[in-house]
């Protein structure tokens, strides 16, 4: 169990759930529950659960739940809302959750949503609106507090003692000119520890380098990362501050990049807990592609039906070279999906991983085929065969590196994400090669 | 390229590489860059330019370097020092970092680098020591500001211009007894905001629970997701305060945990930018558990050479119901992996998980054994053929969920990681059983 939910609390739930007379006890307990702990019982519940708990969710929690839910649930409870019950729902939200959701509606609702909200809601959120989910720009809210250069630190402390409520994790004040262009920041801290009669143009950090509204959100993730930071302000093109990311909106990019490539590697879908039905949909498509690709390699096989018969041990053997060369291609592979998932390929670091891919494959050509020839010529005493499963071995295990390499490449080059397509396509070409080339060699050396 | 390092600094650094009189000039460049900027060029890196831009950096920036690199890298270098070197790199580290460093290296060494260590230094690092890496205690720094209760909050700020340096990332601060005993904390907005005559114990938020120190990581990661937390204070069992977590120290472990899995899945190596030596040593063993049980599954089908003589398109016909195997337990799998990476697995949801699996399985079953009979009999026109790669197909693709979904949890009982071990085990078992259940109905039914 993870902490989100303490173990008592969680197997209260899951007793009153069992219960006949639930409603109004669960209703209770899930009224003081936070948004986030709700979201997480949510996404740790199957289906049948989530109904129940979802219903008795009262409808202005509904919107923050809605907002710390993982994509895909989020997606499947906004499906059974109408506009109305979205509209009031989430317009307490931040501008950057409300823009999440909106974004996640099809386009004919999220204007029906709009049109119901309130005029300020709707200012808030159209700024966010118009930037993609994927940029420094759709991760900013606009909770910032700001100053002028020329003002004492003395009327800043008492412009904040005015305010009462500073925005929950406020870190720093911005400082900007009258046109809000962004001059630099000026941390709490700072305003606590400086003599009061500074300016704040004395005080202020200009060191600190602001986020283009158009930063790409892996780039976001690993600027926090690098430089440890809590905050930053986002600005536009023209040095127009805009808005402000905290790191709690960042905290799960990186993983969920890498999470998407372990989803899309393994074919599996999105939502852990999903329905059988669901479940049973994506699958298919997987499956229904991989008996394709299986088929075609049981179509090469059939070309050395003559061979076969004549070795019969060529059948025992078969699969050994294509299932090693399916290996390695997928090493490869992961090497590639797991260096572009962070950003760490540029051309100078793919030529590296390339080459470095390639004499691995050499090295392992090498021993793999002097083992598989000495195991084959222990077994069956057949100098032939050794010598055709030995030379299909170097020659898969090596088209396995170019292949684990090149093929992710084109597919990128093509607008496919290799995450998801690549196994599969790597795979069919080393089962094939691996067939035929063993087949092939023997019929050759044997007729 | 990522924006941690301005695409045209990048390529500077590249290209004096490649001038036989860089050394001034790179270091100089080098010395210019921040810790993490650093440690992303030499990660990014092939080996031999991590040597180069490694022996240029000043010895006492490598410490700042080596806490912010990935553990396999940082003690790739850390192998290569000697204890005086390193007691100087790191004598400025905080002490998490300072902690991790010293827990990556042979003990031997880390008494000899602790000894070599001022008094001062060692102390503070003697604290975090005592704790797993994998806890709370083992990501807290002890730079913290504590107050009394009593205090007004005007004393306080009094006390905090008077400390003039705050420790960076400081948000809170924390009220204690005078026996160190945790009582709340004190956001640093709060001490700006409030009336300054109120005392600490009317301003102070005592509703937030600290961390207790043997907290695993991954739930601290998620407290702080959950709540949104910038930082955390951390408390023995005996509710003493022992420092706090920020929320940069933890960033990074959900990817970690992630990735970690990823690259069991994929069986390579952490290092992506590994040299070819060690590449080659770490794709060796897992090629050769590989190749053990493709020749385990081979001698699985030397047991039916007389009926594959009989019928050679058993042998084209083979690898199919193998493959559709291998895949449909891959992604059951794929499942219990990830749902236990982010600890999402308890006995309940463990049970829908089984169940859900079972359910898609045999669904599964019912499509692909119908389509692989009317395929198998469109093909060779073949009734008994057809049955048997049909009933295999039922067999295997249910076997599959079955073990997809119980060899990790055995692995797992058994003190294995099943990411590592997991994908190899379950696909031995559906390769086995696939030959032998396709080859086994045949000679039931023709002999």
């Amino acid at each position: 169990m993870a902490y989100r939910i303490p173990e008592s609390k969680y197997e209260l739930i899951q007793s009153t759930l069992n219960n006949s007379e639930y409603k109004a006890k669960l209703t209770r307990i899930l009224s003081e529950m936070s948004a986030s702990e709700l979201a997480f019982l949510m996404e740790n519940s199957p289906p049948q659960e989530r109904k129940i708990i979802w219903d008795l969710i009262q409808l202005d929690a509904e919107g923050e739940v809605l907002g710390e839910l993982d994509e895909s649930l989020r997606e499947q409870l906004l499906f059974d809302m109408n506009p109305e019950e979205i509209s009031l729902a989430i317009s307490d939200l931040e501008a950057d959750d409300l823009a999440d959701i909106l974004q996640s509606l099809p386009e004919k609702i999220t204007n029906e949503v709009l049109s119901l909200m309130n005029s300020r809601d709707r200012g808030r959120v159209e700024n966010v609106l118009d930037f993609s989910e994927e940029t420094a720009g759709g991760l900013m809210n606009t909770d910032i507090i700001t100053v002028r250069a020329d003002n004492t630190i003395e009327l800043v402390s008492r412009y904040l003692r005015f305010l009462k409520n500073i925005p929950q994790n406020t870190d720093d004040i911005y400082v900007v000119t009258k046109n809000d262009e962004y001059l630099g920041i000026l941390p709490i801290t700072k305003i606590l520890t400086s003599e009061q009669n500074l300016t704040v143009r004395e005080v202020m950090d200009t060191e600190f380098q602001p986020i283009f509204s158009s930063l790409n959100q892996i780039d976001v993730y690993n600027l926090f990362k690098n430089k440890d930071l809590f905050s930053a302000p986002v600005i536009d093109e023209n040095n127009k501050l805009l808005g402000r990311i905290t790191v709690d909106d960042i905290i799960d990019i990186a993983v969920d990049e890498v999470e998407q490539d372990f989803i899309g590697l393994t074919q599996i879908e999105d939502d852990i807990f999903a329905s059988p039905k669901k479940t049973i949909s994506s699958r298919l498509i997987w499956l229904s592609i991989n008996l394709g690709t299986a088929i075609m390699a049981s179509y090469a096989i059939s070309f050395f039906t003559e061979i076969l018969d004549q070795i019969i041990y060529a059948a025992v053997l078969m699969p050994i070279v294509a299932s090693m060369g399916g290996i390695a291609a997928t090493q490869t592979l992961g090497i590639y999906i797991r260096a572009e998932a962070l950003r760490k390929l540029n051309n100078k670091s793919k030529t590296y991983l390339f080459k470095r891919e390639f004499i691995v494959s050499i090295a392992n050509a090498i021993f793999f085929s002097s083992a598989i020839f000495l195991i084959t010529n222990f077994w069956f005493d057949n100098f032939q065969l050794s010598l055709a499963i030995s030379g299909a071995m170097i020659i898969n295990l090596i088209a396995a590196a170019i292949f684990g390499f090149l093929v992710p490449s084109l597919l990128r080059k093509f607008g496919y994400d290799p995450a998801i397509s690549g196994g599969v396509v790597i795979t069919t070409v080393t089962d094939i090669l691996g067939f035929v080339s063993f087949l092939g060699i023997i019929t050759i050396l044997i007729t």
